[in-house]
């Protein structure tokens, strides 16, 4: 796995269990508009959320294969699920490439953020259950404490575009009214389709609480760590993502339109 | 595959996208109570409603073989997205052992039960875009006339527990409130979780519209066909469903008791 030629010119490969990963892909290409990306969306077995650990650890190491056939210089792994529970897969995988995840990301820039030293974070059942970003807080300080909350409808609600529906803000009231109340200071997005939500999100938890999201944070460390290897691409276009998926869903123009904001460009279909 | 030594002892074979099949195998466990079950969910790769064709029909294959496996005497297809897209491929690899599908039978009970020749059907945004609900309800009248609404937060609602939530009431007018006002006088629940929202379902639509539970329609189905080939089991005994999955979700032991209302016993993990 480490015959592979790399070179500032080498894409940023990243992958995600479907589309959700697209947050990353698009903060990517806020923060590092010269990069080219190469995505994969592994939309024929998405949600990751709800599925065993040895299922997840399995499809990790199918999705890093995917992406290495393209000799990328980095891999993001965009799925929380995949961060908490199958990172070591992943950079076993990968070898020598460098390998970041969008939890330990999040995890420390809510830790620089925080003044009160109480975070807030949610996510999908597995990711919240797996307890990685409490781990990966206290591993940043461990003075620090964590408050999670699973919230499983976040995912459907934002794919449905219920984005200001009265009935997203009802069960975001229910999930996140107890940990708004508990004196966290910042809370986590610890799930790529959560900033989606952002808005509806921030009206019940209110100014007094920084939000995070993951996808910047991991745009954010890319950068730190290629910049720190000379591994920048030192071009100045501006190239449309790379994109492959392993099915491609009936409303996948729809969600891409949603996520990016842009229209759907060619999309490679891929057998796993 | 057409080997199998089927007696009436043999087992009825049912399978699922997931866990949503529960309700046939309580539906069939009702109305056939001597019957040995034999029950696949693929948890692996659920959901198949949002995914393409050409991956449903593949699915579809590999959980029919897998039910063939061991010898059933009839296969009942509890997906309605399998039931609308690929009940065909499950006839092709079955062979000579019967078929029957959720989406006829809901289909047939409907256009029995209707007096104003006007019915409605809910289910995944799959079962719903393939107009095979309407179609199938055409076949047994041409003059019927089908009023179709995808609902694709029913199925994460109902998993999550939100049965007689306000969120799930304010989701089920989004997606009803069209439907009731269009003059239906039968509603086919195309869809096998959509039982568990039933009560919140039916106070939208008022008592004045009929609801078919095409678990309940696939059931009668079965016992009329395995009646007329003389394949009624002859025992009297009451065991449990033999149960495989192709993940063992986390919530796996809760949502058996959400669709069952029982305790969940062994179940076999089974590789795809």
């Amino acid at each position: 796995m480490s015959q592979h030629k790399i070179s500032p010119d080498s894409p940023i490969g990243i992958f995600d269990s479907g589309i959700g990963g697209l947050t990353v892909v698009k903060a990517v290409q806020a923060c590092l508009p010269a990069e080219r990306i190469i995505y994969f969306g592994d939309t024929a077995r998405v949600p990751y959320g709800p599925k065993s650990q040895v299922t997840i650890r399995r499809y990790a190491r199918e999705d890093t294969e995917i992406l290495l056939k393209h000799q990328p210089k980095m891999i993001i792994v965009a799925c929380n699920t995949v961060s908490a529970l199958a990172l070591d897969v992943v950079e076993q995988t990968a070898g020598d490439i460098p390998v970041i995840g969008v939890l330990k990301a999040g995890a420390e820039l809510a830790a620089r953020r925080t003044r009160s030293g109480k975070i807030g974070v949610i996510g999908t059942q597995a990711t919240i259950l797996s307890n990685a970003y409490a781990c990966a807080i206290n591993e940043e300080n461990r003075e620090f404490e964590v408050v999670s909350k699973a919230c499983p409808l976040f995912v459907p609600l934002a794919e449905e575009g219920f984005i200001d529906h009265p009935a997203t803000r009802l069960v975001a009231e229910e999930y996140l009214s107890g940990i708004a109340g508990s004196e966290i200071d910042t809370l986590v997005l610890g799930c790529t389709h959560y900033p989606i939500l952002r808005r509806v999100i921030e009206q019940i938890t209110g100014p007094g609480i920084s939000i995070i999201d993951s996808a910047e944070a991991v745009a954010g460390k890319a950068r730190e760590l290629l910049s720190a290897q000379g591994m920048l691409n030192p071009g100045t276009g501006k190239a449309l993502p790379h994109l492959m998926v392993s099915d491609l869903p009936q409303k996948f123009r729809e969600l891409y339109r949603l996520f990016m904001g842009t229209e759907l460009p060619d999309v490679e279909l891929v057998g796993i």
